[in-house]
């Protein structure tokens, strides 16, 4: 056993656990869903920043959700993967089958054990709860090893009640107890005396681990999960950029940064690196299409920049005057000036990978094609541009869509009017379209092409570098029958970078279709 | 004098006085900077809404902030105006004039306490910044009754030395101590604990209101600011969308919220008018082109958005389930279908009307105009369009540059064609352009029209409504000899809203210029 696996086992008593729900809690908020790929990526990246526990989905939900698990759980090097179950025997047993091939693989059930969601969500009494958290719990431990708890709604639960739950859970064989500010209620005085109740009164309560999970409503989820440490909690759960329903839950980045920071008064460790912080925080904005703002802790843009003269001023003097934390201590690196048309692909090969990319050979070509055409066409490239044209060319291989050429002509006098050529299933098409802007023509052309029901959800563009002439990159979400796809490109020319977007979104959108089809002949 | 007075005197001991600095911490940050108009736009809000205090700038720093704390001064009907003041009689005395007119006035002045910056950045031995406290909070008090005197960097400051500074300055007649956690490095305890320990130990401390100022660099400035109310603090420094240097202050929203929803372990009351929130929060993103993150406690889009099924369920049977407080007490309402082009004039006015919009007879008739124009062009006019189109308007009366006219092709085939006529100081003028991208060629039209040194710093498209033909709604900011304007414009046709915000922010580069243009004649 590793050190890692020790201290989630408990044996260090101010170990705490990082528990991750981006992939759950995150991707379950309006709008944040990830494709298949992306997840992986994702969970790839959490476990490389030493993500302890990541929790990749709710595997009854659908069958795309089931398989991001199963595969995620297959490929992940070092974290234990916990897939999510209603407190459902249907639930458990699909969550069990979904973690089956990981390392080390959780069940993390969960079930409302307050009076208010007892009466009038679940229509049960308090005694069948208890029976049903019995069953659930023996049920999740006869198939895995690892079981997590969650008394849903726990901070507006009666502490007598709550204490005979998790003793029948932990008797049942739950290794974590988690008690959720479901409804980011809580205020840290609250909840850290919840925890250190719990933990005094449950006579079991040594044979689990304490997790806490809270949410933002009131802007208190960081300060609560401290405090739920402080009351003998040694789990986190959060989320990278603090996504999830409502307000989010706490941010992954700002808890490990202060109990870092702050380890003088909060004596507690946990295994990340957290100069990977940055890294991740601007991947999970990228494939959800959610902007980080700007003054966001630890990971927003302006979080490390100083304007004021007078801040200015003591920063030269000494950086500790205003800094408790370097900027480097979180990956965060200065946007450097790297190369211009004359760099070899050697070079722009070793580049790639000191900015954490290992490509294959067929994709370093073809990114080196995309870098050689970008700096024909701008003066400087930077970090951001390769980035991006790396990103916009993975997953592009088998793309049934493809954009040919693409002319537009738009300005005060309307109607404006694209016309556009596409290569669908390698056959060349074209068309002409008319719209109420130079976009709306451009999407009118694609519709026209490849007809399809699916509903533009978003619509945005960002400059990926700075200058008048940075590239655009636009992302797009297109939504079907309730599921939403989103992609993003960037091109110099925003009309172009519009029309690839809304391209990739539909070829996305057309390999879900495939990947849900075998739930329907299943039934 | 009225309640609020009675209480921001301290009369009423759960009364916490709100200090609203987005006009002066928050637009310090880099990017945040507001045009005069903003400013005065944004004061009248946070008047209306019930701000106790507003620390409308920082007087000596150029005369622009001086013009514009005077002029928030003689208009605001309620709030007492705050100018911010070093610990140099000079700042002072500038504070004190442009304060004069406000129906109460208040200098801030604040000094660092803390030995790291006392060594490295003021180079000042602690009793020579004692005489200093007493020396400049005197001369404050000289010139208006009201004077807060703020302890940079008391977090890190020594209890003791603490103490003392603060004797001295309420003995020199300060009625308002601030203790600020100026790095964003305090944890609730600590933060408690330093307004317990000074409300018990300071012997005149009975005599001034102690306020909390707080920073979210790890993710606490919401729960610092609590927890220095149960230590005795009742004046909450804060910010609109929680804005300000580095990761920002807290959020005014998030701590009116939590005392408004945990009033019960929170025993404190505001005097603000929570359902005002939403329009702040949106008035000071557009102003500031700061972007709201989705998972924004009170104000995000997501933030009264349900998306799991399970929680829908229980939204559905009883929405206490997972709702503590409605989105109605923030002033959420949903975005409704309001008019088309068969609407008239007294209809246009009604919407205005209850939108929140005075608009003079002038205004309004331009603003009917565009509304027509837009209508005639979009299937559905929703009420953030009309937003878009009011706000467009305002101050474009004296602009010095006028868009006749934009032609533009774009595409693939490149390079992309701009053909531009503007109206410049009445002549009209027309040039044809290339460029990198539609958006470049555009600009690089506007650059040999109107020749400037000025440099793009931002350039954001957004959707201001949903589907295809949205209006995008450009922001553009453009900075010029270390100043920054920013402007934005909403067109169905991205290319036209990209032109019209960047010559938005040309328009007013030139007024910003007028107006500093006395400073250097009175040296």
């Amino acid at each position: 056993m590793n050190a890692q696996q020790d201290s989630a086992a408990g044996s260090d008593k101010d170990r705490v656990v990082i528990f991750d729900t981006t992939l759950r809690d995150g991707e379950q908020c309006p709008g944040a869903s990830m494709t298949f790929e992306e997840k992986l990526e994702v969970a790839e990246l959490l476990d490389t920043m030493g993500v302890d526990i990541i929790e990749a989905g709710f595997p009854i939900a659908s069958v795309g959700d089931f398989e991001s698990v199963a595969e995620i759980a297959r490929r992940t090097k070092r974290a234990v993967i916990a897939g999510l179950a209603r407190a459902i025997p249907g639930d458990i047993a699909r969550a069990g089958e979904a973690v089956r091939h990981a390392r080390r693989g959780r069940i993390h059930t969960f079930v409302s054990t307050s009076p208010i969601h007892l009466e009038h969500q679940m229509r049960k009494t308090q005694a069948e709860v208890l029976e049903i958290i019995a069953a659930t719990v023996t049920q999740a431990r006869n198939l895995v090893e690892d079981v997590e708890w969650s008394a849903m709604d726990a901070t507006r639960t009666p502490l007598d009640y709550l204490a005979r739950c998790i003793e029948v859970a932990i008797k049942a064989g739950a290794t974590t107890i988690n008690l959720p500010d479901t409804v980011g209620y809580a205020t840290p005085d609250e909840y850290r005396a919840m925890f250190r109740t719990m933990r005094e009164t449950v006579p079991n309560a040594d044979k689990a681990i304490f997790s806490v999970h809270c949410h933002n409503d009131l802007g208190l989820a960081v300060a609560n999960s401290l405090a739920g440490l402080e009351g003998g909690a040694r789990q986190i759960e959060c989320t990278i950029n603090g996504i999830g329903e409502r307000a989010g839950n706490a941010a992954l980045e700002e808890v490990v940064m202060a109990l870092s920071v702050r380890r003088d008064v909060l004596p507690y460790s946990t295994g990340i690196d957290a100069r990977m912080l940055t890294r991740a925080s601007r991947l999970v904005s990228a494939v959800t299409s959610f902007p980080v703002q700007y003054n966001k802790a630890i990971v927003g843009r302006n979080a490390f920049a100083h304007e004021s003269g007078i801040h200015q001023d003591g920063m030269l003097k000494h950086n500790q005057t205003y800094e408790i934390m370097t900027p480097e201590s979180v990956g965060v690196s200065k946007t450097s000036l790297v190369m211009g048309k004359h760099s070899g692909r050697a070079a722009f090969r070793d580049k790639l990978k000191a900015m954490g990319y290992e490509l294959g050979e067929n994709a370093l070509n073809d990114a080196f094609t995309r870098f050689k055409d970008l700096a024909d066409r701008k003066k400087v490239v930077y970090d951001e541009d390769i980035e991006a044209l790396v990103d916009q060319g993975i997953a592009a291989a088998h793309d049934r869509i493809r954009l040919l050429s693409l002319s537009v002509i738009a300005g005060t006098r309307g109607p404006q009017r694209a016309t556009m050529r596409l290569e669908v299933d390698g056959r060349p098409v074209t068309e002409e379209a008319e719209g109420n802007g130079p976009v709306d023509a451009t999407f009118n052309c694609i519709k026209a092409l490849v007809p399809h029901a699916a509903k533009l959800d978003l619509y945005q563009v960002h400059a990926v570098t700075e200058g008048t002439d940075a590239q655009a990159e636009v992302s797009v979400r297109l939504e079907e029958d309730g599921k939403a796809v989103t992609a993003r490109a960037a091109d110099p020319d925003t009309l172009v970078a519009s029309a690839q977007a809304y391209i990739t979104a539909l070829n996305k959108l057309m390999r879900k279709r495939q990947s849900v089809n075998p739930q329907a002949a299943a039934g």
